[in-house]
């Protein structure tokens, strides 16, 4: 992969200008102030000039699925079938993410990344992109090879491009995956150095029996990794990632490299980011946080990733729910950015 | 007034039951599914019949502007000409809140309840209901007499009754008037006995000795309302009110009455609320909080409305920016209650 370009961070005055002489006292805009400077960097540092004007005119959401085999071990709220029945759901139009990119007009895409069993559909916005069927069950052995974590990359950074050849300009990450959670959790104990405990949560809302054997295989996998000695990336997603969250990972990098704005959603997704930030740290230049999620591992995440969502509304569905919530909030950071009064255009003698 | 009927409960469990149903783990759409069920208990009492489907298609923002005779004591950070030079910018499209409004989708109409100089315009949006030139100083007497205050609620009554007739379905408030924040101080105090230190806050941004003044001043309006004996809530609007805040009171009353979702904003506006609902508990029936202000008596105001807002951004500006922040959250509640599929309908076998 091309490394990211580091942000030229000598646009950051002149941003900060362009909003002060906004007709408002300063700050008074708040994270919403935050979001429109990051927008703005990025924009500028794309362009090569500074922009005093920004936009999102095309926000993608892209839903990548896949399934797990600690799932047969009965870790989740439900069984892998319904990953795939989800992805259905999301190609039918009947899910929560479906509804809120409908209503923010967000572009919807799925990914086949591997779940138990195929899909038969011609929808334009489903891509099979399979590295397997479920991964192999991380308590008990590595999850994937890493030829599968290098085709993965490959795949998720290939759907970003294509995605963003065709007008995306402000990417959206969510993710369905029947144990993905128990994924999550053990490769975020690994790169911070923590125990199950610290880091499986309740999930969408699994009993305190489930939990115990949840935090139980999770410590399994951490403590079956250590032995091995690995702390290269790719060998730890092979150990205990999950195939979408392995493509999702790839789309981000590639998604920085293309300086397009990454939206950043739930504990999963969050995840994945640092996993990214792992193997490329320009990449959080690109990250704007959207929601904090119930689940308790999140906040440990997004400290590590120095990260403060602009929405927490207590889900905890995944899917890219709460990055489609935002979206409005990155409009309307854009829109005063580009197109609110100045003290001087205005009139005002503050 | 006309009393506002209390909501008919008994639709409640079926609409839980409808959100129930959704491919969704139960709650697992957090504080969403609250304004969803809101809004359809309130759409169902408006129709006679449960609702499945809610919409919102036509939120209006009203800003309602007034000046302050304590202005004049330099309590703020800016002298009372800026609340005229606010308005004009609000009808040149240039402030925060028309930014949000265009990128939300939100009509926007301007009240002048009594600003300093009168404003020649006419755009159709704007609307002169002037109940004076700004109030007197609520430090030393009363900020305006009872007449007064009934001439307000009336108008602001009218305002949103005709709103309402246009097809507004959902109503915002904003309001702006330098010194408005001790107005609201005031009142909060009184009618939740606390003192100056308690209510009294930064504002948009003062100085500390500005800060001293502030409560002392305040202190003095508790203190001089207490020796009156007054606890009716006219004559506490009278003593220690705002011509813009009395107005968005009587604005609230009337869109209850007639069953629209009131969604409340910031410090200023949570302030009338809470005197609406002294004036009528039911109105509280159509509140949705937009906004957790910066300000430190916000938190205050919505314990004792029993609100948890929908969003934190750290805004401190007024104008109903956080209400239009908000709107595209209540329109994805609306969109998951309508469209959101079933497991049934899915084939999910959660």
């Amino acid at each position: 992969m091309t490394p990211i370009k580091p942000l030229d961070l000598s646009y950051s005055a002149d941003i900060q200008s362009h909003i002060d002489q906004k007709t408002k006292p300063l700050g008074a805009l708040g994270q919403l102030e935050d979001v429109a400077a990051k927008l703005a960097l990025i924009a500028s540092n794309k362009a090569g000039v500074l922009q005093k004007q920004v936009t999102i005119t095309k926000p993608t959401a892209v839903v990548f699925a896949g399934d797990h085999g600690i799932a047969e071990q009965g870790v989740s709220i439900a069984p892998s079938a319904v990953t795939g029945q989800m992805v259905l759901n999301f190609l039918a139009g009947g899910a929560a993410i479906n509804c809120f990119c409908a209503a923010n007009q967000i572009d919807l895409h799925v990914v086949d990344c591997g779940i138990l069993s195929e899909v038969a559909t011609d929808n334009p916005n489903f891509h099979q992109q399979r590295l397997g069927q479920t991964t192999f069950d991380l308590s008990t052995q590595p999850a994937m090879a890493t030829t599968q974590v290098e085709q993965g990359l490959a795949l998720g950074a290939n759907l970003a491009l294509s995605l963003i050849d065709n007008g995306c300009d402000l990417i959206l990450f969510g993710e369905m995956g029947i144990g993905n959670t128990s994924s999550a959790s053990a490769l975020l104990a690994l790169l911070t150095d923590n125990d199950a405990q610290a880091v499986v949560g309740l999930g969408t809302g699994i009993s305190t029996e489930q939990l115990n054997l949840k935090q139980k295989l999770v410590q399994q996998a951490i403590d079956r990794v250590k032995t091995t000695g690995n702390t290269d990336i790719t060998k730890l997603l092979a150990e205990v990632g999950g195939f979408e969250i392995v493509q999702i990972v790839g789309a981000m990098l590639a998604a920085a490299e293309k300086q397009i704005p990454i939206l950043v959603d739930g504990f999963i997704v969050s995840v994945a980011a640092l996993v990214a930030s792992k193997m490329d740290k320009q990449v959080t230049d690109y990250f704007i946080f959207a929601h904090q999620s119930q689940e308790q591992a999140h906040q440990l995440c997004l400290t590590e990733l120095n990260a403060k969502p602009l929405l927490s509304l207590q889900l905890r569905l995944g899917e890219g729910t709460g990055a489609a919530l935002a979206v409005p909030l990155l409009k309307s950071a854009c829109h005063f950015y580009s197109h609110m009064a100045s003290f001087a255009d205005a009139g005002v003698t503050v």
